[in-house]
């Protein structure tokens, strides 16, 4: 094995297929990013600005060239800007899903949607009830209409706070209102981003990253929030499935299907397809034992989540799973999909089709999804999989899957506890456990692949914190094994007993990068329970390997809920030191938390228990000195 | 006058500040142009990528770098994205501007706006009816908080079309709902442009270009065509009035107090205050001889054109403004306000406030205005203004002001032609009046300030084009004088004689930057009128010095309307020559118009004229070969 596979990734299965790909004279994102180097300071620090044709300006670090753009606005504000663009485009891509869903529950409602169909009755009133909606012996068709219409009032303008906004802790809802950040409309807030950040509008880096922080938590308790409480209520609430990750879940002998994106809008569709006896019976016929449907990204997780779907790779490696040459057709929605992947699959006979009216890319052919034509395209698209199953060319599937159990929704974590988050407060109180961080976001070349997500986590539970997980970073913790009842070995003594009494690994997937909204409301049960705000608790969230906005979004309104956030890349602020003052320090004295960035895990695994212990000694809890 | 302030403005008070703002030590816009250069390449052609923290990315002009970012996206790409925020932006501005104007009509239904009232009833009822609200023998008040509501889900994401799109004429409507881009929530379009521009989603660059296109209609036919109603409907509808302009509006012997930004919600409470014999009183009682409400920007346009208020200055005055020295107070509300005016007031007596919730500037005294409050606040600034008189140094107006009329809504243009837009067509059958051009837009430093608006203006009015007028370049011509009745004599004979005989200028005023709206509706009425589309008229569109996002938008959606639109300044798309020939060349077969490119307004006339005649012969009108 070359070194440069290694240094690359540490999954097994990243660095067989590397190899491969130099082999395919595949060009992957890694060859990219090399081809790069060095990326452009100015950009990286945040400090240029192409808000309007007056520039491009730059300011320059060091002092010695301009400190102004064209306009006047110095670096703070060039850095405050192009952060809250960051913010606003990742709390959009979030939402837009979330109103993708709305929609469908709407034509559900009106019995437009063949193939969907209202799946959680429970939540679907439990959800209606946070909007005020009557459900005591109404039709559950009616019921969906009109929480449809209310989440939809939601992304307009009218509002003056959004509706889910009140099931945050009582304290953390008042602090909100103090400093101005309470959230209204979805949209609103994405849109008053970018008018502030036009030129000549807020030209205040603090007015601006307040926004920041409200267009954020817009996303958190609005547009992601509802996309998660829609996916359960016409897929599902998910509990935990047995499943398993990395390449290796693909089968030589049967059709694969591998599934890219975010929203479960298609790849439910998909799966029903796959699953019919017609499709089987076509796959026979073709001479495949059966049809393979495999996740890649957040979607996903979303088919992990429900249907124990397995995982083919997360983020960085959505490359490499074409060039194992057994994925007779990869199909796509949006978010984080290269538009490097029609290009690879080009070198294969695998098939690429883009689904979505918001998302097209070069070398993939486009079969738009709508709820009308979902079910009838998708048996059309998995027919066309199975007649591609005899162009395969070379198979090379190098390793054997690893499993794992996925699904554990907040409701199915507080059901395993007996109904209440007590017994898991006791065992915090005890110091069995000493607190939970959320390990979350994607993968990114600056970090080696998987690392920062594997090496943070297994040093969390070995000091006896509880991990969840989501997103890229599930995946990376499923593949390393730490998602089975038998990965409390991995576990410090503590962690080990509760997760041991209780049947369930020491890291629960609780699902896709919009689920972090479901770390939100684990947390806010939390704070309720034990009568205080988050911010109180021994909690803390590390997103070791993000690339997006979407992360940033998440990162901001995680901290701005209370909860201590690690990075492991740099966000483009250094070229503002009263940014940088700011996120990683003064909002603790704003929000009671604050953002830290630490590349090395390791390092930044003591960083978090340090902040545990912190909590945990203010709360009166036993705690140790780090 | 040494040779560069020639060089950096054609006008003598600019020229002549220019001077003093030297002498003063003051930095302007010039300054930091200068200071800038050269301009960074990759961001000048669209080439550099911030969208991902894989990132920052560069794409080689020159195909010996890397041709691709690290995801795989490649400059045509890279360009479309980037582009479309500066849509995304530009369309937020305009549109979070008429949400503001929306919430304020809202909050005169409901009785909580003292000091704002109804002034147009009759458009109140015009326009509600568009809105399909019943007005017949309903209180005003209650149709006001009906159409308040019905313009606030038009921001909202349940339309499948906005309102006011059905405004424009039948062909076009089917046009846009052929194509694709038919315009549904005014945020959620902008929001969509966010998701679609995030990594891995929308990566082909003509879908990413045709949402933009869907994007800024959103503004054009929605955010900035509301904006304008409502503005009318609470301000009045404009008529003619007038004024004057340049800096020599200032006096010496009054209490002047300059309005400067976008919205008039902050604006008219000014003027109230300052007409009120209270305010008056007080002037005098502090040895001024009265006070002098002035403008600068488009806040400014909209009280010239309702009142007569006089222009002080456009976008690149807007610092030299202040270095008169006879400035008390500068009241700023939101966009194009450059974040140095703080820095250059506090080398002079002039207190600088800011008004608006979402902007805030270095060096200001932010004091927040609310429907509420505004009556009562604007009383307190304005006393606060007369009590600074007394703090003068050295005064310096070194120019006497021009005269102009301004207020040429649609509603004027068109009684003044008899009640219907028959004559104006009569003329331009014949010939005596070739076309109409909407001369609009910013001024940028890296065109000699005014000089790309007053030529190109100069010689279409001389070529017996007509000429309306926005924004800073309406400022522009107004300070040139073209904006008289006896500016007839810089016209042709045709355009001389039928302005003659109506007692109107070649060149009318048609409002601040949202107002471009009211061109799309003029352009409209003459396209019904007609019984054809907009895009076969003899018209066309130019920005000569834009800067802004806003232009981007107002550009896309005026070529989207059908209407030829000449750019002074290159936007940042030359890295991908692929969305060069789409937006220049392309685009006439997608939506019968594109833009053309030319910093020498000498050039953009011919180009102007040329398409003008084109136009002509293809409607069978007598025309000239240029």
């Amino acid at each position: 094995m070359s070194k440069a596979y290694e240094k690359n990734t540490i999954t097994e299965d990243g660095q067989l297929l590397l190899k491969k790909a130099e082999r395919d004279q595949i060009e992957t994102v890694w060859d990219r990013y090399e081809a790069q180097l060095p990326q452009c300071g100015y950009c990286e620090m945040g400090l240029s600005c192409r808000v309007c044709v007056m520039g491009p300006c730059r300011v320059d670090p060091f002092g010695e060239g301009p400190q102004k753009g064209v306009c006047g606005a110095d670096g703070d504000i060039i850095v405050a800007r192009n952060l809250c663009r960051m913010i606003a485009a990742g709390a959009a891509a979030h939402s837009d899903h979330g109103r993708d869903l709305v929609e469908v529950l709407a034509e559900v409602a009106e019995g437009r949607a063949p193939g969907y169909e209202i799946k959680d009755m429970e939540k679907l009133k439990r959800v209606a009830a946070e909007y005020n909606i009557e459900t005591e012996g109404k039709d559950p068709l009616k019921i969906a209409g009109e929480l449809a219409h209310a989440m939809q009032e939601d992304f307009g303008t009218r509002k003056k706070e959004l509706t889910l906004v009140k099931t945050a802790p009582e304290k953390r809802q008042e602090l909100w209102k103090k400093i101005g950040v309470m959230p209204r409309g979805i949209d609103r807030e994405i849109s008053e981003t970018m008018h502030r950040t036009h030129m000549g509008v807020d030209n205040g880096w603090q007015s601006l990253l307040l926004h920041g922080i409200r267009n954020a938590l817009s996303d958190g308790w609005g547009g992601s929030m509802i996309a998660t409480e829609v996916s359960d209520i016409l897929f599902g609430t998910p509990a935990p499935k047995l499943t398993a990750a990395n390449v290796g879940v693909l089968k030589e002998d049967q059709v694969n299907i591998v599934v890219h994106g975010h929203n479960p809008v298609v790849s439910e569709m998909i799966m029903l397809a796959c699953q019919s006896p017609e499709m089987l019976k076509l796959a026979e016929e073709k001479g495949a034992k059966g049809i393979n449907l495999a996740g890649v990204c957040c979607t996903g997780n979303e088919l992990l989540m429900r249907h124990g779907v397995p995982m083919a790779g997360n983020h960085l490696v959505s490359e490499l799973v074409l060039t194992t040459g057994a994925v007779e057709m990869m199909i796509v929605d949006y978010q984080c999909i290269m538009p490097s992947m029609g290009d690879v699959a080009a070198c294969y006979h695998t098939r690429m089709i883009s689904t979505s009216d918001k998302a097209r890319f070069p070398g993939m052919t486009h079969r738009e999804f709508h709820p009308d034509n979902a079910r009838e395209l998708a048996k059309e698209l998995v027919t066309a999989a199975i007649e591609n199953f005899e162009n395969r060319g070379e198979v090379y599937i190098p390793v054997e899957p690893v499993n794992a159990i996925g699904g554990f929704s907040v409701e199915t974590i507080v059901a395993a506890l007996g109904g209440t988050p007590q017994p898991l407060i006791d065992a915090i109180a005890a110091g069995k456990i000493r607190g939970a961080v959320g390990v979350v976001g994607c993968n990114n070349p600056k970090i080696k692949h998987d690392y920062g997500h594997v090496t943070l986590t297994k040093r969390l539970i070995e000091n006896d914190i509880l991990v969840v997980d989501t997103g890229c970073a599930a995946i990376a913790n499923a593949k390393a094994g730490f998602k089975v009842a038998d990965a409390i070995e991995f576990a410090g003594p503590g962690l080990k007993e509760i997760c041991g009494s209780l049947g369930i690994p020491p890291v629960l997937h609780m699902g896709s990068c919009v689920d972090n909204a479901r770390i939100l409301v684990l947390a806010s049960a939390l704070a309720k329970a034990m009568k205080t705000d988050i911010s109180d608790l021994p909690l803390a969230a590390a997103a070791p390997e993000w690339y997006s906005e979407k992360a940033v979004s998440i990162g901001v309104y995680t901290v701005a809920s209370g909860v201590y956030t690690v990075l492991g890349p740099m966000p483009p602020i250094t070229g503002s030191m009263n940014v940088v003052r700011l996120l990683t320090d003064g909002l603790n004295d704003v929000v009671g938390a604050a953002f830290g960035v630490e590349p090395d895990p390791e390092k930044a695994a003591v960083l978090i228990r340090r902040h545990i212990e912190e909590k945990r000694e203010n709360l009166g809890l036993p705690f140790m000195k780090l």
